[in-house]
């Protein structure tokens, strides 16, 4: 992980001047669904997907030709504090060597969604402070680790998945939460990779001591990333943030992904409207988090494996709606009768 | 469409039957989701369904390598004397017309799909009689269809998604499912295509005046069928009945698939074991078919159009579940260490 210069002040400027949806390009979208051969609107959520793809792609025939996948892994120094995880610190790493050896979950879907896998370890061998003593990172960290994750979304690429790998990292994502929307922190947070009953006490001890020890500081959601969040939950923040400055809309993954992008939702409620929620994670905080940001996830399959899984799933949808769009015929083409 | 000879006997002697799944080659599938480098069941309903893959197509690597779309096609008397649709009855060949030519949602799922799509057009212009009058088949016409259906599950496919074209069938899907289930017609009658108040109202009163001229008729569920479906529900029947015997698994589309297919529920709950349902569509009758019929689709995304759509869409969801099962790397493999 290089360390690409920014400070929070500047990231915080450049999500004041985000740039909005193209309506004419969601007009033609809405145009020519009202002329395919189908009743109209009875592709339901696929038709939604090409209009929004569409706004934010710029164009008017939307595409999942160039899908990218982000993997951004990190460590954090609460987990070894405070073993809030049912698997060691170490296996953040070897599932980084997995990833680039072919054989997780996310390479076979990558594979099957045609998509570019970017794998990006973030420093693992200098994890984020123990946040329940104070900040996990200093300002120039944080804003380092968006910028880095900026740069995952390059020209070119048509769909922007984003995900993580980091072991602990729900207690960071249950504690973001806590923080940005209120709520006891056993409400936000879960079993994650697997903790048992005690596991599930000392996360949300954590939390709470989390939020305790960070109460002053945390005057902001990008304050609030810092004091509590991870490298990798930061690069998503700017994953995010530059694939709306690129024209590229975005799949979250689970809960620890979209609780990095409700940083950018405190900060400004529009600042997710390019952005769809893949799926909704059998991870409890996840669906409570999705229901405080008003969306609705696009699959519930009971998966939370996390490492973009569920983007990458999601991908499959998109190519669905980005071919039924392109590729159906009109009524006239068709010579199809219309409605009576 | 050629007529198979078969009579109801013969199918119901079939049913009767029907091969169960192979629980060893499952049992091998649930042992190696257990090495596999994730957490245990954080792939959630992908896990699910590569078990039930397996269970079906006998083998402990499932696969969805050659899926199969069939989509039958049939017209309905009830249909041209009770003007139940949105549509003119020539809808229904003029919609074949597309698939054959390519122009339709399902063709461009094929595609994306990878699958073998087969439109079956069931004599278009012979269509069933008016169910409001009595018996929309002979026994005869019910059986050659069924037979007809079961030709669509043929050695070498892997996956056989299912769907249908007609104009007016959703009314002879609420007609089945209230014969079947019971309720009032307006709990199972919807908007299907886009009916406005009126047509709903004439759907209603279609449903409850074919349910009252085959009162005495519909003595067990294929009797059912042949008073209130038509040949392309028929198809579906045999082509799932087939697809059982086949060791081929099945992804039912939306409600007059799902209508359809509840014919065999009726009659042996366990005939359905091998079909998993593809989406729950905007038709409300489907939500609450799926209901009494104990299952949990796939997707939900307010789909409605038929035609295999729903199904076909589905068939990624089934080849990310044989991609993960199959490529990932186990622990062991990946030198990744197992919970503390």
């Amino acid at each position: 992980m290089p360390a690409p210069t920014a400070s929070l002040d500047e990231i915080r400027e450049i999500c004041r001047r985000l740039p909005g949806p193209d309506l004419e390009a969601g007009t033609a979208v809405r145009t020519r669904q009202a002329e395919l051969t189908k009743p109209p609107g009875s592709l339901g959520r696929l038709e939604d997907l090409a209009f929004w793809l569409a706004c934010w792609q710029r164009r008017e025939m939307p595409a999942c030709d160039h899908p990218r996948i982000a993997v951004f892994a990190g460590n954090h120094g609460v987990a070894a504090a405070r073993r809030v995880s049912a698997y060691p610190v170490a296996v953040t790493a070897q599932m980084v060597a997995n990833f680039q050896s072919g054989g997780a979950a996310v390479n076979q879907l990558a594979k099957l969604t045609d998509s570019d896998l970017q794998v990006h370890e973030m420093a693992l061998d200098r994890p984020t402070a123990d946040f329940t003593q104070g900040p996990a990172m200093a300002a120039d960290a944080c804003a380092g680790a968006i910028a880095y994750g900026m740069m995952a979304a390059q020209p070119g690429v048509d769909v922007l998945a984003l995900g993580e790998m980091g072991i602990g990292n729900t207690t960071n994502a249950a504690a973001l939460c806590a923080a940005l929307f209120g709520g006891e922190p056993s409400a936000w947070v879960g079993p994650g990779t697997g903790v048992d009953t005690d596991g599930l006490e000392r996360k949300r001890k954590a939390v709470a001591d989390g939020l305790a020890a960070n109460a002053a500081a945390m005057t902001d959601p990008f304050e609030v990333l810092r004091c509590l969040g991870g490298h990798e939950l930061a690069a998503i923040v700017g994953a995010i943030i530059a694939a709306r400055q690129g024209g590229i809309p975005v799949l979250l993954d689970g809960f620890t992904c979209t609780a990095a992008a409700a940083v950018l939702h405190a900060f400004d409620h529009h600042a997710l409207d390019h952005c769809v929620i893949a799926h909704v994670s059998a991870e409890p905080g996840h669906r409570l988090l999705i229901d405080r940001l008003g969306r609705a996830p696009l699959l519930d399959l009971g998966m939370r494996l996390g490492e973009a899984s569920g983007a990458a799933l999601a991908i499959l949808i998109l190519k669905a709606a980005a071919a039924c769009h392109g590729g159906m015929a009109t009524f006239a083409e068709a010579s199809v009768s219309g409605a009576v």
